[in-house]
């Protein structure tokens, strides 16, 4: 199944002559569809403005050429009505515009094998791009035991959280997404382009934007709401207050999606911003990978284990013996009697409880009376 | 006001040859009275066979010579009926038994000029006896914040938090109780024989246990739902998975308690049990004192700030400034009619934008066009 070509043509026309996330964009489409509305602009028919932003640009543009050159760059175009478009996103429709930015995307600039519509339980790994190395040693911990289950771990290839998110996934060997701000075909920030070649070449690098765009501030706004709209969840690791990743929190929120976030030492301002998500009510907390795969995966596939902690050798002593154990001071010896009134325990019981603990090293006798030996500390 | 004379007595006796937190006596008392109680278990009379451990004993029991020793050594005895009597401890009677410990006390014996029935906003800090450096440090200060405040911090001297704890409240000259398991006129452990003797000298030592008790188990158990009792809401700054502090907050729990968790990094065992209680939704997440004071304090009383990081400088430009900021690449420069096109201002605003956020040195003009220049990155 794929979208009309009329429709391509036109969805491209408009997504290289739009903002990614320009909000008046998505309820026209919805309302006229795309190429009813591209004619219209370009007839110059008032849309809220959006006319004289676009409408000489729009005559001007050839989205024939612009989609055969993508395709020699090994880039496709997504488009709703296609197969590969990811139904997940059309609940944009629904969300409040955030920063200016909102709206189901006109479409989706593909590199890569992995296909958008057949993501298992894609979930977002984003946060700081000044992390700790405690929070991207965690990041990459959590993104590897997603990738591990085939989990795809979605993110921005930004520094710090970023990209120790994609690193995880991708030493696990599991799918991973990254979803930029400039064109799909660009590396931002170069340094993470030998990152963005292999994701291209196993994984996926998408864009709202079309080949070539730059990197602007709206545009990493817009890109936020398409990582949050894109995963079941999404994980915030570490968060200045004033995190960029606090945006897709809040797009994960307005989707009603799972906001998770991993907390860290209070004295950490890079935690400071998951903290108040998790005070607030706003995200869950989690700890692990584990944590992780239970708020996302089916009722009962994933069930985190509760850290039962190490078994204390005490647990395998008997009801009664514990009883009489507890009852022995911990310093200063104790006649019989007296750990038997402590322990509520008739002094017979007491008195061979005693016995079976100083043969298993757990109490001995001293000049006065019971006391507790080195094994019952364990 | 004062309790009668012989319930004191019949109480001091009680206290003396049941244990601590025994569970079948918070009823009995609540039905019988301490005089009829007493004279009962005397007589050998059935209560759930309690007097078989109590009867021979109860004979023996001198208490008027207790209460006289006890006073030389500076201790009181407080009961209920006493105007000292913290009325919170009644809420005991309502919760269940846990580790066959539980119900209101017989009695606190309790040394120093701290009044029980006047502790300002009593908060528990609580937690790992092998806490971190990180644990010590935010205990020793959330207990700073709360002190300064007059709130009356509660803890149970141990090593670790509860070290912290009394020491941060004492730090800022603010009131602070410790609960001990042993008599009230012991120093466990004895390494903080001074830090008691302090508390005993200017806040509070109390114990359920009478003096000379040692420390059991099971006398813990018992005095742990005393600090849970005492306090209006607990802190739990670090505790393992097995920590004794989760029988403190447990405590909380069940007596409908604020019950508070201080975050710290995944990787800490220490922190293990603190995450599960505000993953389970038991605890609420506290950073701060400032946290914690907003969960206790009255409504508007203290509301923590919630931070809003370093002011940036872009806050102070106009709107349309920052319109256009945003719509300046990262890299790379750009045209005036990018810029406007991005931005979605008409190209006269964004000229006139541009010039301005050159001067002020947010963006540069190069041989490319508009970039972002130093001050943006702030």
């Amino acid at each position: 199944m794929s979208a009309p070509e009329q429709e391509r043509l036109a969805r491209a026309a408009l997504s290289r002559l739009t903002e990614p996330g320009e909000p008046r964009l998505s309820g026209l489409l919805a309302e006229l569809g795309p190429v009813v509305l591209r004619d219209r602009l370009l007839e110059g028919r008032g849309s809220d403005g959006l006319q004289d932003d676009v409408a000489t640009r729009l005559a001007a543009c050839d989205p024939v050429a612009e989609l055969e050159r993508a395709e020699r760059f090994g880039l496709r175009f997504v488009v709703p009505g296609d197969e590969e478009w990811p139904a997940q996103l059309d609940d944009l429709a629904g969300v409040e515009p955030l920063h200016r930015r909102g709206g189901v995307p006109v479409g989706l600039w593909v590199r890569g094998p992995l296909r958008l519509d057949a993501l298992h339980h894609p979930v977002a790994v984003v946060g700081s791009r000044s992390a700790t190395t405690y929070g991207t040693a965690v990041a990459a911990e959590i993104s590897a035991i997603a990738g591990r289950e085939g989990y795809a771990v979605v993110s921005g290839a930004a520094y710090g959280i970023d990209h120790a998110a994609h690193r995880g996934a991708v030493s696990a060997d599991g799918p991973s997404v990254a979803v930029l701000a400039c064109g799909a075909d660009r590396a931002y920030p170069v340094a993470h382009r030998a990152m963005l070649e292999f994701l291209a070449a196993e994984g996926a690098v998408v864009s709202e934007a079309p080949p070539g765009c730059a990197p602007t501030r709206i545009r990493f706004l817009a890109r936020n709401r398409l990582i949050a709209a894109l995963a079941e969840g999404t994980v915030v690791v570490e968060a200045a207050v004033r995190s960029g990743a606090l945006n897709t929190a809040t797009w994960t929120s307005r989707l009603n999606r799972h906001l998770m976030g991993v907390p860290g030492p209070v004295t950490s301002a890079s935690s400071q911003g998951v903290h108040e998500l998790v005070r607030g009510g706003a995200a869950t907390l989690v700890t692990s990978g584990a944590d992780v795969l239970e708020v996302l995966g089916a009722a009962g596939e994933h069930l985190a284990e509760t850290p039962r902690g190490r078994e204390r050798s005490r647990d395998r002593l008997t009801r009664r013996q514990q009883q009489v154990l507890d009852a022995v001071p911990l310093f200063q010896g104790a006649a019989v009697d007296s750990v038997a009134r402590a322990a509520g325990v008739a002094l017979l019981e007491v008195q061979t409880a005693l016995v079976a603990l100083e043969r298993t090293g757990y109490v001995e006798r001293g000049e006065d009376g019971w006391r507790l030996a080195a094994r019952a500390h364990d």
